[in-house]
């Protein structure tokens, strides 16, 4: 999930985004701590947002991160380098053919990758080999088709259907939050335990309700519309009606929630 | 939510629906626990399946439930006799008028009521003037629109929408639960803290699997079959194939979530 909606922000915009960003830093990622000297695979990092959550949290730790994109790679590494991280490689790779020696990582993380694969089993299955016996493979995914939201609202659940059904013509999966307990099960690792990690938003939250039902989640829905009404999925003018009803989730009196799903697992 | 579906069951099967009991006992009331001394409103007991919950939990305090069913009434009273918990009084009332003076009570707890109530903001009103100045009001409501599942299945989301709308039908409001921030804010608490609390069950946590996927929410959800097909909401065929793809859920590679709110506001 990308945040592909930026305004132009007010410092105190700023803050709560940061706010915001840390709230779900920490719903996300506060039990992911590798140990000091630990070998960690980070399999596709895209620009680095988790890269950099993830050097901060495991300062001991050696951390590769992998991507099958050399811009989105570069973009990463400077973003790491910025911060003054020094405990991260890159390496342009291609999660289905790894240049490493198998059994060369004690933990695996892999977040936000497998919703856009076609074959998320197939990808978890190559990373498999490449983990120690007794390893942990982590992986995180969200699942649009948890988000429900008060006042309740067809259009904006059209709207959100859209957004997934778009997903899924791209080869990916929308819904795959849901399914990590049996797909990584499938895929051959074991003792899974998936923990689900809720956002709920109302009006004491306003963190929260600016930065993930505003800026987070309504904005990607509202980044398809051209697309979405493109294609035929929906009028332009139900399409309009949805997003005027997300962002009426984010007044005084509306809520919204919305899962993610973190899958541990062991070879 | 009332698990309208027994078997003759096993004793295993007796041992890991309650463990479910407890586990969702926890979920939802591990942190409501009033001060020995205090003074508690339970209002709309029902049978007494939470009032013997607060019994144990809140062994000093001085625990009222009332609900406006004598027959009801009595059962919670056998229930709670037959536990042996001498904390508890039982009185008949409405919460429309109830038979108290005002700022009577430290605490209110409202479990499983607003759900079947036509006018719920009205009810919380009425409760508000017998609490004291600073005291609490707890509200547990479930969501029937927070439920999705592994494999997902348009019929089985159907079956779900027209227990909804029966609901809808009799008065009551099977979304509730996500709505409990704006409606006890509304009815004039302050400070008003809303958790969700989700449900989820993999086959990694066989207890929650039977104990709720099966035997509570798909059960209530089949129990009203024959009138969801007698009023015309749907086939007979669709209501089978949702039960049988609801039940699907809970096999080896099934999932399946749900949501429950909890709110604590002030006077």
């Amino acid at each position: 999930m990308t945040n592909q909606y930026v305004h132009g922000y007010s410092h105190r915009e700023s803050e709560r985004l940061a706010d915001q960003a840390r709230t779900l830093t920490e719903l996300l990622h506060h039990d992911t701590r590798y140990p000091p000297g630990s070998r960690v695979l980070e399999a596709g990092c895209g620009v680095g947002a988790q890269t950099a959550i993830l050097a901060k949290n495991c300062p001991g730790a050696l951390i590769t991160s992998v991507d099958i994109s050399a811009k989105s790679l570069k973009k990463a590494e400077e973003n790491i380098r910025s911060q003054g991280y020094t405990n991260v490689t890159f390496r342009q790779a291609d999660i289905f053919s790894l240049p490493f020696a198998q059994a060369s990582f004690d933990h695996i993380f892999v977040c936000f990758v497998l919703e856009h694969l076609p074959d998320p089993r197939r990808a978890l299955e190559n990373l498999l080999p490449f983990l120690k016996e007794g390893g942990t493979i982590t992986v995180i995914e969200g699942d649009h088709g948890s988000a429900y939201f008060h006042p309740d609202n067809a259009d904006a659940r059209r709207a959100i259907d859209c957004l997934a059904e778009l997903q899924r013509r791209g080869g990916g999966n929308a819904l795959i939050g849901r399914q990590l307990y049996p797909l990584v099960s499938a895929a051959g690792f074991r003792d899974v335990r998936v923990s689900p990690r809720m956002v709920y938003a109302d009006s004491s939250r306003p963190e929260l309700v600016e930065g993930f039902t505003n800026l987070t989640f309504t904005a990607m829905v509202e980044g398809v519309g051209r697309e979405a009404t493109g294609h035929g999925l929906i009028t332009e003018e139900a399409w309009n009606r949805g997003i005027a009803a997300l962002y009426r989730t984010a007044e005084q009196d509306g809520v919204f929630c919305y899962t993610f799903f973190k899958a541990v697992g062991r070879r």
